[in-house]
């Protein structure tokens, strides 16, 4: 969590004079995301976010991402909307980077959520389902099946790097899920990560969706397993909270239909979500270089969770 | 640049019930200062910084640096002001830390700053000696003399990481300085770091001066002496911009005296400005740890600013 990419007064001075929004008052360096710089940036017409997108993102894959945060914002959708320069463009260059000015949305991030917290979190992406049934975009998710593949292979070549045993299990997860993913579920633009960290709360309420940087066509009810996973443990994924998980889904389903096979699969597209984050861990773990800016996070903790979820039911995921 | 210490909502929920300040609408780790934990903090009451003091910093020494800002903030100097829980208490506890909120000041830091900025910047200093001339507070420089000779041998012991050639200059430097630093100059509390980055400007005027974690007693024409080797440089110290160092001299006498005994030691005072960020880069630069989170400044952008002050008299460094 840090900032990559330096912006001076100077350089700033000449991104806002490619828009009608005054003059900055304040600009700070902001400590979030770990694949981009982010800037908090007043000016004298208001607050706003400036993103500097880092060379960990694809460039061409920018568009989707901003046109998705577009459509939800057009949605009314608590989603921060990129704002556009006179000529009614978003993306723009700084400092050698793409980067983006988005509109500032207020809130609190929860780390333990209650299960209010958990309700209103799953109302919310049940409402953005709904919101992203006209989308129109695509995105191949790089981090589904195959990906995960990629993954393990990278990982396994370094598994002695890894704690004892994960190696195992990632392949053996692996096969299951090659045998075992489910078919024929509808897909959609999904968020593929809304961790607490990426939803904000204002006085109990939903305030902001974030960072929709991982964001693809997927299985539309993986986007719940992917918020099963990340809302209803403790973070090192060595306790499960049921009342969490009944909150979560009773509150999807208050927005958003969940169909039978939906429900059904769920257990299988959890186990998928937990290996995806433990992937990543691991991936990240062995990677990390010295000197890095980002702190590794350990990635037991989805092991844990992988666990778990072997002897789950559907019943028991939704806290029954 | 980061944030070392995570602040839960819940943690951060029971520090502001310590406050009459209302309740978080937004939190942000602020990607500031590379000795402290920095956050953004609006409430419903209004817009705040959260500053945990980290390892590097003495406990024992805050109710100076608080105190200080304090006392400056108390005559109106645009200088965030710490502030105190329901029993008048500034000085906290959150997440294992020493904490303090401290009034929000809006601006933003230039990075090649104009004359008209280096005489604005100059004033402000000056604005602070008055401001500081019945502050009562002491504390000793641990970045004076003795603390060169320490940082000098640490870095002598290691040389070998160093450019080549940079351990024999500090050494020959350090011997100059023993031999020529001045004495019997009036002392005061200095702010000992006011570079670009720690002075905001709004709409061309000085709006916040910022990070007092390096203030002391010590030569108050020292802190002139800092802010010209700061100020008046290009970053990199190769190229030296006189009409900004006779703004910053000018702004400084508009608001206080600069007697002739501190214009005539100016040069010598200079050199150890030059030569105590030298020394402090290169410790900084042997010492940092393999996943530090903080970037390395190239020491020898301050052997060249020595270099320079090999030859500079008090009119070549007043831009005369």
């Amino acid at each position: 969590m840090a900032v990559y990419t330096q912006v001076s007064a100077d350089a700033l001075a000449e991104f806002l004079s490619r828009y009608d929004l005054g003059e900055a008052v304040t600009f700070k360096g902001i400590a979030e995301g770990v694949q981009n710089s982010n800037y908090f940036v007043e000016t004298t017409h208001g607050r706003y976010f400036l993103t500097l997108y880092e060379h960990r993102v694809d460039l061409n894959e920018l568009p989707y991402f901003l046109s998705l945060m577009t459509h939800l914002a057009d949605k009314g959708l608590p989603v921060p909307r990129p704002l556009t320069d006179r000529k009614g463009v978003a993306l723009q260059m700084l400092a050698g980077r793409p980067a983006c000015l988005i509109e500032f949305l207020r809130g609190v991030s929860v780390n333990e959520p209650t299960p209010a917290e958990c309700r209103a979190a799953g109302e919310a992406l049940g409402a953005m389902h709904v919101a992203l049934a006209d989308f129109k975009g695509h995105r191949i998710n790089d981090l589904a099946l195959p990906g995960w593949h990629d993954l393990a292979d990278a990982c396994a070549a370094r598994a002695n790097e890894l704690p004892e045993g994960l190696a195992t299990q990632i392949a053996d997860e692996l096969a299951f899920l090659d045998a075992n993913w489910p078919k024929g579920l509808a897909t959609s633009a999904i968020h593929a990560d809304l961790f607490p960290d990426n939803l904000m709360f204002t006085a109990g309420k939903v305030s902001a969706l974030i960072d929709f940087y991982f964001a693809a066509t997927d299985i539309r009810a993986y986007d719940l397993a992917v918020m099963h996973t990340a809302w209803c443990f403790s973070s090192d994924g060595a306790t499960y909270f049921p009342e969490r998980a009944a909150a979560l889904v009773a509150g999807y389903r208050a927005a958003h239909v969940l169909t039978d096979a939906e429900l059904a699969a769920l257990p299988v597209l959890c186990r998928g979500a937990a290996l995806r984050f433990l992937l990543t861990r691991a991936f990240d773990w062995i990677n990390t270089p010295a000197g890095a800016l980002v702190t590794r996070k350990d990635p037991l903790a989805f092991a844990r969770r992988l666990d778990w979820y072997h002897s789950a039911t559907a019943d028991t995921l939704t806290g029954a």
